[in-house]
């Protein structure tokens, strides 16, 4: 998908929402335990009654591997019925992934090819030949991690290098490897004061923004810093969503949530 | 795996090599793509030829992912197949993982508790909380990454924050981690001049160090600044044992080189 093809999706739903799929069994309603497979029933259940108010669905694949074999097949479930039924909405494989050169392409080939997302969360700390093999894929997207939205951001993405801090120099750095074009970028909504100096270096990217809700971020707060021209946001909300209720009517109350933050979102888009 | 049962693993085999178990079915012997999981009997056959030379192997999990749940199948055979033959060798999920502070939790449960490794390599970009999950999990080791040994850890972790490398502060900070004494770092071998700055900030840490062989280091220099009194090393080779041969030699071929690097070490550790 190509980020115009998003872009036009945000338009037309007026929604920029993006949901998290971090699926945890002790989590989701009782009765589903019973099914062949509890986490593909929650997710497709959650994506039916939701799929109106959000442009993108984010499993993160932790919650996946946690289930071990099991729970592979979950996710490869989930994406073959979001591409089968939902083809014009965006995938994220929240994978966190980055390893030397050949490694960096064994993984893209699994998110991009194999499993088939739109998109794949990458960690710029092995720096521009951990990255590049995921650029390589036309009108696939590498989601960098530049500003986390948990305390341990401050450990070291908020420390100065040369008066500059290293969130701001992997945005500065990223821009300068090879199809470059195919970045967008983590920017955690529990700081959205940076996002006005995120956007004099990235004016143009999509940003993916978690943390808005459990986490405490502001949606109005970090739209004004971080809205561009075409729109360059996509929010996140996980457990806020999918997590409303744990009886029966969980995807009825999903739905409400998301339709809730979705109207946010149109008062801003519209 | 306690780090004295390692160690005295390291003193009776009188090695400390690790094997990197990266398989790409491109490149194993042809006559193995017949069976029903070739990437399984690739390393069993490596493994059964190569055990008494080596104290760990490390699964590379982007090599497994790649070929989606099938890769995930032998990734757990070969995981299995080394706890029930071979419980004295440790084992490394070469995985570079890390998250928030729940989600890292799901990842480290999955690698140190449905998979059974011994430990897992994980990513400092996020910081404590990110890391700190990993940590709880008594006599399973948190190998962080420190300096990597490819191209692109000039662009960040050798950058200078107040005066010292991120590298370093990555290795200053993560000391004061709750349990972190379960820590190991992954240092490459490409830059042997650095291990003597490196001992300085953890004398007693065990290193996992790629990139002997194929990636260009070499085994006397990184020694010569890295050993400590436990020795403190594993030495990691991947391409340069397991594809030693492509033919029906290919085990044999890895004994040899496998027994090379032994001899090797041999000298240094008798």
């Amino acid at each position: 998908m190509t980020s115009q093809q998003l872009e036009s999706q945000i338009r037309q739903k007026k929604s920029f929402l993006c949901i998290g799929l971090d699926v945890d069994l002790d989590k989701i309603p009782k009765h589903l335990l019973q099914s062949e497979d509890p986490i593909f029933e929650f997710n497709k259940a959650i994506i039916d009654a939701t799929h109106h108010f959000c442009v993108a669905y984010k499993p993160n694949t932790a919650f996946y591997e946690a289930y071990g074999i099991q729970g592979w097949h979950s996710l490869k479930k989930t994406i073959d019925y979001l591409n089968e039924f939902y083809p014009e909405i965006f995938t994220i494989a929240d994978a966190k992934r980055g390893d030397i050169g050949n490694t960096s392409s064994m993984y893209a080939k699994a998110f991009f090819e194999d499993l088939g997302f739109d998109s794949v969360t990458v960690v710029p700390y092995m720096g521009k030949d951990s990255v590049e093999p995921f650029l390589a894929f036309p009108d696939k997207h590498t989601i960098l991690l530049a500003l986390t939205s948990n305390e341990g951001a401050f450990d070291f993405q908020t420390k100065k290098i040369n008066e500059i801090e290293l969130y701001k120099q992997v945005l500065e750095t990223s821009k300068t490897w090879k199809n470059s074009e195919n970045l967008m970028y983590v920017v955690g909504a529990t700081k959205a004061e940076y996002f006005s100096e995120i956007r004099k270096i990235v004016p143009d990217s999509f940003l993916l923004v978690p943390g808005v809700g459990a986490q405490g971020g502001n949606l109005y707060d970090v739209c004004k810093y971080g809205l561009n021209s075409q729109i360059g946001l996509l929010i996140n909300s996980s457990r806020g969503i999918i997590y409303a209720s744990s009886a029966m009517d969980f995807a009825k109350k999903a739905y409400e949530k998301a339709k809730e933050l979705q109207s946010e979102m149109e008062k801003i888009v519209g």
